[in-house]
């Protein structure tokens, strides 16, 4: 089956807002198994509306319409589809009540005429009740084809097509379609597609996809197959090898868990705090800790010391190894997180020194040079990397570094 | 003149990445006066990118191609388009050599016949060195319209962007276009736009295009005229309006300038030094501030106080206001600002304490219940915020009003 995706809004075509949407809408349809040849996207103009979506509808399967389902007369997705497939708008019930009901809930008092527009629907159409706005979705079915609309708004958009689209593509679906995630940390962006570049010159059933982030990769293992069961059959060898191949590099396989959330999670298995002592990473590592919600039982505190003196003062790194080595060192990285757990009292603390740039490189030390230090109950490790890319990247960069040395040695260092 | 975008590239459509390129060239062809109508995503395929390029020249005057510049056989983009054209591809001798340059310059030993490919152009076309990467980018005039092909990676397109097209543009548009962009914070992203509509609804020339981010609002004012004094001349009282609306909300008007950028200068101007008192955005705010190269003088330490203990015993916030107040009160946030100022020496701290949820909430104390807190030279001042959205947005929130506190009390408690 084939879909794609047109995306209806002024405000992609000035630049205002990044195209989010298509990305998850595309991932997504990826892991449903569905064959994604075309996106677009065009503006709230009557003429090219028509003409983008008439095209479409011939082409693929499913033709998903975001945006431009909103009260005003400017939004008119919603219209120009009913026109096209030759079906009347007629008023549904049920989103009038919800629409009233959600003004009331979110103490609105401002309904106008116009809301109303938002509850008509093409007659026969199958509507997605929307829990986070005023436009329900929608599914469409003629002539064998099937549009999909679903409202703008990434918090409307995402639940509606998790909750409402995915179970109804599945059962449209002649196969089934099941996928495994497998993320990675730790392994370069193009070095991991290297290491499996053979699979995926060779996939047919099971397919594979990687999704690159800063220092970390997503693999996703998508199979097709008569059943559920028989699906992750043909998934399981391939995972079994990925796990062969890049080991404890894996650190989850549960599609939502990010690596802060398996940090924290082994924190927690082990009953251990940490802290954190950050030079130029400026308070990101421990951002990102706290990024997980009920993390308090595990990180308290956390420093951040940019200049020597901080270093000194509040972690209580020696003056002279200051001097002696400078702050970006393998030894300052050590005695800060080392000053760390034992001014917090933590059982473990990472610690980050670098130069981010793009000022402050030399010859012997560059831009790019930074030092992770982990102490765990008594043991302090350091690793020295050579970064590339400009401040922010070097920056996102050693905090993946830092978290990914802290799990290496909590799933090392004292077993599973 | 209109403009158009095709990306071309798998990856798009599998939604491994964002369309940020897109993104990009929407906002600056908008800078520039161009009117985008469409954009699209085609894979590395030939009969759909030859169609999809086809139907694109015909319909508008400049057409970008991005991606699929690359030395295998999968890419395409060049190949399609010169034959769309009808010009043959030929050897630039000049690329040729650069090419070559490039590999020694980036200590690769691995050149192959393959990559001799990207130095071929279609003939007449007008080469755009590329110092980023192998891949030149080309300018192809044919009947009238136009055709700029470039490099699909991020820190390749856009500096042959800035530096190459938008000059060739510039030349090439009857009128001179310019702009200018006020920058504002403190203001909701609706809110914004509600209060300039009148401007919205009556502009043509100048125009004006509002960018929203979290807490933040960019508006940019575009004009066209013979010159570029008279396109100054008409952008000047649109300018003059937004600050008559925006006052000090207003934070910078160069396009380049961030918000932590802006507080660093005024600090710097001042000889200030600063220092944070985190809780719930856990580091968030220092290392907002510490994104700025040679930030040093201002910055040189800060607190992540995350628990209770940590409040007490780093910052030295009274146990009784905590048992009292419970953390997230305006008196915690005034005596983490204090305490964190005093434990650093810095003349200003600020401090932030809020509920992220989604756990934590209460009916009295909510989520979305954010104090941010700002001492500043022996004076204290807290403001309660309730703020929307999930942990990551209401810690962005949080983020942005508390550089946007300290900003505002530089330049009015001590004048500017």
């Amino acid at each position: 089956m084939t879909v794609e995706v047109i995306s209806v809004g002024t405000e992609l075509l000035l630049g205002n807002i990044v195209n989010t949407n298509t990305q998850y809408l595309a991932e997504k349809c990826a892991g449903l198994g569905l064959a994604m040849y075309y996106q677009s996207v065009v503006g709230d103009n009557e003429e090219r509306m028509t003409k983008a979506f008439t095209e479409a509808f011939e082409r693929s399967d499913i033709v998903i319409l975001t945006g431009g389902l909103g009260p005003t007369e400017d939004d008119m997705t919603k219209e120009i589809c009913a026109k096209v497939l030759g079906l009347p708008l007629i008023l549904h019930e049920r989103s009038k009540q919800r629409i009233a009901d959600y003004f009331v809930r979110t103490s609105r008092n401002n309904i106008t005429e116009n809301n109303w527009k938002q509850a008509m629907i093409p007659e026969g159409a199958f509507v997605l009740d929307n829990d986070n706005g005023t436009a329900p979705g929608l599914i469409v079915e003629k002539e064998g084809g099937c549009v999909i609309l679903l409202p703008g708004p990434p918090n409307e958009l995402k639940p509606l097509f998790e909750e409402k689209v995915v179970p109804y593509i599945k059962k449209r679906s002649p196969e089934t379609i099941c996928s495994a995630m497998v993320k990675l940390c730790g392994v370069g962006e193009s070095r991991a597609e290297t290491m499996i570049k053979d699979l995926i010159d060779t996939q047919s059933n099971p397919t594979i996809a990687t999704y690159a982030k800063t220092s970390e990769c997503d693999i996703r293992v998508t199979a097709r197959a008569a059943s559920e069961a028989e699906a992750m059959a043909l998934i399981q060898p391939t995972v079994d090898e990925l796990f062969k191949r890049f080991g404890e590099n894996i650190f989850t396989t549960h599609e939502e868990e990010t690596l802060e959330q398996a940090v924290v999670k082994l924190l927690k298995q082990k009953g251990l705090t940490v802290t954190t002592a950050e030079s130029c990473t400026g308070g990101l590592v421990a951002a990102r800790l706290i990024n997980v919600s009920g993390v308090s039982d595990v990180i308290k505190s956390g420093y951040i010391t940019y200049c020597d003196e901080a270093k000194h003062q509040i972690l209580g790194v020696p003056s002279d190894l200051l001097e002696k080595y400078t702050a970006v060192s393998e030894q300052v990285a050590g005695a800060m997180a080392i000053g760390g757990a034992k001014a917090a009292g933590a059982d473990a603390c990472l610690s980050v020194t670098g130069i981010a740039g793009p000022d402050g490189g030399t010859e012997e030390k560059p831009v790019g040079l930074v030092y992770v230090g982990c102490f765990l109950q008594g043991d302090t490790v350091v690793r020295e990397f050579k970064m590339r890319g400009n401040r922010d990247k070097i920056r996102e960069q050693a905090v993946v570094q830092a978290l990914d040395l802290l799990r290496r040695r909590l799933i090392t260092d004292m077993g599973e």
